[in-house]
């Protein structure tokens, strides 16, 4: 068990969907913010990371959705990094409400990539041993994500905003392009309640991605299969469950 | 002189771009939150307004910007609803930093909108006067925006997260695309100083917009000459003068 970080937060107008409903784009962005506040807090911010020569790179989240905060709500976001093994670090973040009901789950996966040659570095004591996470032996397999069979794409131009700081498109713009495509009708009309997203190589600026999907009907609802890809070059794939 | 109203505000990672400086659509995204909240604390917040079939579209802005304040800095965001005449309402913005020194001032103009017939609507004492600004004879002319000459354009379409609460897309999207279309070569180089922007249709879901350019040197520096249009029909035109 690590070190735990809480961060409140009020959504704000701009993080609100046509039903008022914070978006994900949103949500993630806000989320993340925590990770880095907890890390700057520790002495581990990411110029300390960049100075060692690496950064911290997301590889898939598990979402578990009770429902969206709405515009003008009072939450908290918290996390912690729970336990790490030789490359893979695993982090949790839960979005309460003022009632201190759970709203949202999630779980992630980070790794150091070396900075120059883009390759995995390995989890040093130094970064990890202020976290007070776990060492564990173990690599923690995610849930298979079914691929796009009978899909349709759309595509989306890398925009000059969408990458930040670090000089890469932000985790939380897949989302934009994940979710825009399945079109306003489907979107003002479902709720997700389960995302499960792996993030396989870097978007980059200059680039045009397409967003497959389809749609798969379950016995507990529905489902969507995502797939960002450049020609055959897999970015990004998710399995959305919706309500 | 009307009522004031300061907001405290700490630029998020996720409003910086490239060089950690806040984009301009995260900028005019948080400056107008100043104004919801203050007119929440008047009273008079947007589901009054629609309450009266009514609700407020922004038809321009005039941007003075001394720096972008940073990723990390915390800021105050300050507004001011000065004066009003018949169908128009005049409304400040500033950001200042730590120290009290003005980064940005931003001149905008409100009007009332009928959201049965997208009409103009009179301001009536009964929404304006918790404001406390002074009602005027004169309508304020801004300063006229060339036109694009020798134009190049890229196309956006518009995506389901840029509509907001209210149906539309909110404000603060023209300014992605107004922008994008510069490219990351000029967009890294170059720092806004003086933005004067007109909104003159509302975009829609479903919409593709053209957004056009060309840049012109004048003895002080560079200007950017913006229009974003659908076909021959005028959206959005922006005047930007660059250091």
């Amino acid at each position: 068990m690590g070190k735990r970080y809480t961060m409140p937060y009020e959504v704000a107008y701009y993080d609100g969907d046509i039903t008022k409903q914070m978006t994900l784009p949103s949500m993630l962005a806000v989320v993340i913010k925590t990770s880095e506040e907890q890390s700057a807090l520790l002495g581990r911010d990411a110029e300390y990371i960049a100075g060692l020569g690496l950064g911290w790179v997301i590889t898939n989240y598990e979402i578990k959705i009770d429902r969206l905060p709405k515009v003008g709500e009072k939450i908290t976001v918290t996390t912690e990094a729970l336990s790490y093994n030789k490359y893979f670090c695993y982090r949790n973040f839960w979005i309460h409400d003022e009632e201190g009901n759970e709203c949202v789950l999630i779980k992630s996966t980070f790794v150091l990539m070396n900075r120059e040659n883009r390759k995995m570095g390995s989890v040093s004591e130094e970064i990890i041993a202020p976290y007070e996470s776990e060492k564990i032996k173990k690599i923690q397999r995610s849930e298979k994500i079914e691929k796009v069979e009978d899909g349709r794409s759309q595509s989306y131009r890398v925009r000059y905003f969408d990458i930040d700081g670090n000089q890469h498109v932000n985790n939380a713009i897949y989302f934009n392009w994940l979710l825009d495509v399945l079109g306003y009708d489907f979107l003002s009309a479902h709720q997700p309640v389960h995302i499960n997203v792996k993030f396989d190589k870097e978007v980059e600026y200059g680039h045009e991605v397409e967003s497959h999907y389809d749609i798969v009907e379950e016995e507990q609802g529905l489902k969507t299969r995502h797939e960002i890809r450049i020609g055959e070059q897999l970015y990004c794939e998710a399995n959305i469950r919706w309500n």
